[in-house]
């Protein structure tokens, strides 16, 4: 498994790589924070049993964090994650610094319009800005043919959808299953903030978003009723300090009427959360389809 | 020579095209809005110089335009383009419809700051946001190794030089000389919206320009001082209605504090200038090298 540092040597490294005689060979990307898990290394897992090339990114990318975020504090390990990558069959680790990825000040901004105007876009100003910025700096440097992201954060990939369709990126999105803990917990990097006590009653997410999907199955149930048994849910956790609870049409992300509408749908619904535990806010989701 | 109107179908021809046996094939590129004349035959044979491969994309773009200004109207003769294209030893045109390039409303947006807040960006909001944007699409579509931009408009190669830059996008911009008339009226397609009398007092643009360039040479010359005698040439036709005339750091395009500093310059200026005749407005400049 080749590192690399560089812009110039991604491209070097990857050119060389892809030339192979008579034959185009297929570069799959999995761009990340790092601090790897389970959730990334399924990516990983998935770009290589379809790609000829698997190129992992490791940037912790400082425009996508507000000001009183956790940029700083942020987990990393990058022994730890070449270690996991090498394992999941990764062949070249795209590493760079702050200074390489933004050597002068960034003066292009690139703003997806409607998707991003809920949910996390809402609660985090910017965050999706900073998201799409480096996402398709990444693409121009590495040159995939396809891009897994993980539907944790499902926001994230409507975004980059939005905009590779809007933009003409030559790259195929492949959206992934979030992945869990055996207790239920959506992986993430951010799960290592939580105290044991936090970590514990953080488990009613995943347990309100499984009792969502069961009561989509009802009847009549209109979304305001689903979205205020699962508040409800989380409500009675004492810890958990809700950031937002939505009933969104997917991938579109726009809102329905939640009085009018059944659960009963004819087309694909998110519940997406955001909930904050002590000083960790995490995020998780399920996608109900449509019957 | 290729003939191509959708996105799909340029897409292949070039992939086809790209894979000689053994080597690398370049691919030149030079986007326009059709209505071709010398200053793009230009840019063709610089590219067919340089390149394997010569690409030629002609499109209006409605995102580049204001509510108020001449899209409708904009002169179009694709039978001579594709002609003209031809004769440069053009290889491919790209001819896309409106309805090809956005077949949705487009939400994503690319905005440059810095560069876009003077001279043409200032007078035509929004514009070089259509202008990135369009570019950036085309660049994904065609993926060139090199693009070919005329300095006419030197405000969009400061613009597009700068997006290239910060989002890493795989291209070299090649800017060009502009290319005059005998008689040294800038090479524009909308010149041909000029009535003989608007297009005769036109020519104070390029004599107040060449004024500029000898008045340069002067030791002692303030900025300001040399804007003012440019824009007392101009005033002096009675057809000329001013939009801008500025002196700006070049390619950062930056003001100088006009009173204080002086033409024995030690960095590249630009100047610049927008006038309109009758309904027309043209843009010229010219590049004082720092001595």
């Amino acid at each position: 498994m080749k590192v690399v540092e560089t812009v110039s040597g991604i491209r070097e490294t990857l050119a060389n790589m892809r030339t192979a005689p008579g034959k185009r060979l297929k570069v799959g990307f999995v761009p990340t924070m790092g601090y790897l898990h389970e959730g990334h290394q399924s990516l990983l897992s998935k770009a290589k049993a379809e790609c000829d090339i698997v190129v992992l990114s490791i940037f912790v990318n400082p425009l996508q964090f507000g000001p009183n975020e956790d940029f700083d504090k942020y987990p990393r390990d990058s022994e730890r994650d070449l270690r996991l990558a090498e394992q999941s069959g990764c062949d070249v680790v795209f590493m760079p610094s702050v200074q390489e990825m933004y050597p002068n000040p960034i003066r292009t901004s690139v703003s997806v319009k409607g998707v991003t105007e809920r949910l996390c876009g809402a609660s985090r100003p910017g965050h999706f800005d900073g998201v799409a910025a480096v996402v398709l700096k990444l693409f121009h440097i590495v040159q995939p043919d396809k891009a897994y992201f993980g539907l944790k954060d499902a926001q994230q990939v409507a975004v980059i959808s939005q905009m590779v369709s809007d933009l003409n990126v030559p790259v195929d999105i492949v959206p992934c299953p979030i992945l869990r803990e055996a207790d239920g917990l959506a992986m993430s990097s951010r799960n290592v903030y939580l105290s044991a006590e936090e970590r514990r009653e953080a488990l009613v997410l995943s347990k309100a978003l499984g009792m969502a999907e069961r009561l989509a199955q009802e009847e009549g149930l209109t979304f305001e009723a689903l979205r205020n048994k699962i508040e409800g849910e989380i409500r009675s956790t004492p810890l958990a300090d809700i950031d937002y609870i939505e009933v969104l049409s997917y991938p579109e992300l726009e809102p329905v009427d939640p009085s009018m509408e059944t659960v009963s749908r004819t087309s694909d619904m998110i519940v997406a959360l955001a909930v904050k535990f002590g000083k960790t806010r995490l995020i998780d989701n399920v996608i109900l389809h449509r019957k």
